[in-house]
């Protein structure tokens, strides 16, 4: 069967987060209804990770199997016209049959959103921040995450694998079009179960003044998940891209 | 009594536009009775100018007056707990007492938010174009809106007021943060009623070849409303700063 590569987009707020759970409404299971219907075969959804609940993304990919001469352009319409408002398939594409979105992605980028203002647009995906943090300071901070290192200390089921090694290659906070408004960028060839959330709650302890910013050295040394600062909450934060060999790098 | 600025940020959707009117929930009322509350106090609000229903914001900028030693930064921090979620306070100052958020604003500038791509994210402000316009030749359109002449042509109440010359000093399509995702730009000292929607609805159907660039002389010299496009939907729109003397400019 001809094997499809698919970009989806979804506002997670109120879902329980990408994989399918028996009774509770997941991206996943939203995607492989949407896909029955329009090809009237049930249709299994490879992505290329989990997100936990309330966590949005941009940028996640999935591959899954079509009947033969499945238009594409055609598909991603239809989906979109099932679909709930708060998923939208962003473009469907003929992959390799031997394409796998997990297996084969090789850098991951999320992004993490807070405001130095209060927010009444997008506030789904923002956090507001009270006082503002020190940015260049944190920012100091953020550079040091970026390293092959084991990241257990960031890991929130320390049970989950074996291999806690990630290649850190890009952390850093970045002011948005809109003055006040920033995002925190961070990519690595694979993050841990809540890696994210809590790099960016121990940055936010450190650019509050609540923690020294040579702290972060002990912390991953330390691989013991105590030593970090809480996770930030899930709503911050967007699986932004996912890169494959080829493509052009986030 | 002291007179307070302040900048206030919503999601218009839902709501019947900026200005109060009977019966219907308003932005302007939904703060007068958030101030009130705050200030034991009827408090009259004064906005730079309306915004139509469905209309957002994230720099509307008001005046309004105070009791003697009101604390700007405390009021914030009530106000932000009274207003309903799409409504925020970005920030309250003290003001001169002669300051008129309308009267002495000498540059508005809005967005108008669209998107190559279905959106699930932050729907609520963005459209969604099928298929995506050219950018380029809209660009070039766009540029020739810039300048000091009648708007006549893209003001939708043609009886609104007799003079309808504005100045624009910039119109612009640029690319966000986020490849696929565009806004389009534009300053005027003035706005006329239903103007940007006016010319968004123009530019659109200049970028997808339904009209000739070189049209908006045209329709710029009929002062005919009628020779311009349809209005884009309102949901695109955000009223993104209003700049008074002294500020640094949009």
């Amino acid at each position: 069967m001809p094997r499809f590569k698919a970009t989806v987009e979804y506002d997670g707020t109120g879902w329980h987060g990408w994989q399918t759970q028996a009774g509770v409404p997941t991206i996943q299971e939203s995607l492989e209804q949407a896909l029955a219907t329009a090809l009237r075969t049930p249709t299994p959804v490879v992505g290329s990770g989990r997100t936990d609940a309330g966590v949005h993304a941009i940028g996640q990919v999935v591959h899954f199997d079509v009947p033969p001469s499945t238009d594409p352009v055609r598909l991603a319409g239809q989906l979109n016209g099932i679909l709930p408002r708060s998923v939208a398939v962003r473009d469907v594409a003929p992959a390799d049959e031997s394409f796998h979105a997990r297996f084969d992605a090789v850098l991951r980028t999320y992004h993490y959103h807070v405001s130095e203002h209060p927010v009444a647009i997008g506030r789904s995906t923002r956090l507001h921040l009270r006082p503002a943090p020190d940015w260049e300071h944190m920012n100091r901070a953020a550079s040091r995450l970026v390293r092959t290192a084991d990241f257990s200390a960031f890991c929130r089921t320390q049970a989950e694998t074996t291999n806690r090694v990630c290649a850190v290659s890009q952390a850093a906070w970045e002011e948005e079009s809109q003055p006040g408004q920033w995002r925190f960028r961070v990519s690595a060839d694979r993050f841990l179960h809540g890696m994210v959330r809590a790099m960016v709650g121990t940055l936010l302890e450190i650019g509050s003044g609540r923690r020294p910013a040579d702290d972060l050295e002990r912390i991953l040394e330390s691989r013991d998940r105590r030593e970090a600062g809480p996770a930030a909450p899930a709503r911050g934060l967007v699986l932004a891209r996912v890169d494959y060999p080829g493509s052009k790098g986030a």
